[in-house]
């Protein structure tokens, strides 16, 4: 069980796995990334990650990169590092070239990776569920898009542990509830999940769409709709979702309890659920 | 003379140049940067710009970075560099950590920089001006912190580019003009100078500043002011202002003539005040 680095084809430790400094992911956040988790020895919806992927490369207009190549790499690294319920980080960059703001006109795709076991949420909150807090959202307007851009995401978590908090949500000017700074956010209100709609606002979870799927399959009524910060305070549930988060309660906002401050019964069967989809419990003997 | 890169106290080639691929500049854009250009031999308001680099990491709150050390980092560069007329990239990141949002505990900021021949902007844009077209200022709602968060501005410069412009100005949704991908833009309008005040919107300029001090010693009317796309549209001259961009005029927007479609007055005696500020002219024989 080894932590690996990947850069553009070689597989090496991480404390030596360097870039150029005119990587563009570098200066100007000209990057995109993934981040895949595997649960007992085999990586979690892969082609779902590959499909975003796709679209956040297509989206900032980067050359071709063949998703075969990096699905193989991808692939490969896992299977170096001999780790069971790993998380590896996957960042695609538009190329190395002198700083420059307009696409360069040379130049290939810098894959780089780290595969590590997975840093798992803390015990206490999956019993007894997070306390967020809400920050108004400063982001660009492509929150869609999955890449670097993540400075505001930054120093809102660092807001939020400053703040004795695990997470924060972002609120629009509006007041809509946005997403997390690494999730996106359901709550259950009058006997209904909600999340945010896909606008550009949010990123499109894999998790969060896995989710939607699976109530379906258990009856759960579900509907993708903006709510309020408001609706937030007074929702019987509330829960992060993402790919390490899974599905993650949330029982405080803002110092103030959600429902009865305890984990709703919406929230465990839906961790069961995609805990249960993901292979991550023992099989029954 | 020979183009040179520094990371971390070191001077080396700027193809030897690396960081680590943890580097959160890299994974985050958690980084603040500066871009200073020297005329005949002399870095240009080099306490400006350690000024506004000192506000960016005191707003990010990175770890204690000291001023004396980046002054005699940089300069030396430069020195190691013999180049007359300089181009020097500085970029400092917050730390070097495993993946994690938040602030990590421990690391310190990494320093790079480069140092190249300034590629200065083509003769005929001087002396015609230039074509921007305006693009939905999509950005972060932190564009007076020099950040690496520059994937919307590469993402409009390239629109501007493919659109035959020489820049893109972003605009608000309510119709302010802002500024451009990488400098600040004045109108004339009604005999008098307007660029939009400092505010979280845009970036304090250093080339702004002086152009504005420069309006007083002149005796040429100056405001900051915020001023709309038509008011742009019906200005009597426009330009672009910045470190190498230095007073760029700009003699169409969105395929319409700015005034005349000449370089206007004002316009050229800001060139001149500026470039004399600066002591780029030759010296009288």
């Amino acid at each position: 069980m080894t932590e690996l680095a990947y850069v553009n084809g070689q597989i090496l430790p991480i404390e030596q796995a360097v870039v150029p400094i005119e990587d563009r992911g570098y200066n100007f956040g000209d990057a995109v990334y993934e981040f895949f988790a595997s649960y007992r020895g085999r990586l979690y919806r892969v082609e779902e990650h590959l499909n975003r992927l796709e679209r956040s490369l297509r989206e900032l207009h980067f050359p071709p990169v063949s998703r075969e190549e990096i699905r193989d790499a991808v692939l490969r690294l896992y299977e170096a590092s001999g780790i069971e319920r790993a998380g590896l980080y996957l960042q695609i960059s538009r190329a190395v070239a002198p700083r420059d703001h307009a696409f360069p006109a040379t130049g290939a795709p810098q894959v780089i990776m780290t595969v590590r076991p997975v840093h798992e949420k803390p015990p206490e909150l999956r019993q007894s569920g997070a306390a967020v807090i809400t920050v108004t959202d400063i982001r660009w307007a492509r929150c869609d898009i999955k890449t670097v851009q993540l400075l505001p995401n930054v120093l809102a978590k660092q807001q939020a542990v400053e703040a004795g908090a695990f997470d924060a949500l972002f609120v629009s000017e509006d007041e809509v509830v946005r997403e997390g700074t690494s999730s996106n956010v359901f709550i259950v209100s009058a006997g209904r999940l909600l999340t945010h709609p896909l606008t550009p606002r949010i990123l499109p979870g894999i998790t969060r769409q896995v989710i939607l799927d699976l109530c379906k399959k258990l009856a759960l009524p579900a509907e993708e709709r903006f709510f309020s910060r408001n609706d937030l305070y007074a929702a019987d549930e509330a829960f992060l979702s993402g790919t390490v988060t899974e599905v993650l309660p949330i029982t405080r906002v803002d110092g103030n309890s959600i429902g009865d401050g305890k984990v709703g019964p919406a929230t465990q069967k839906l961790y069961s659920a995609l805990r249960e989809d993901a292979g991550a419990a023992e099989q029954a003997s």
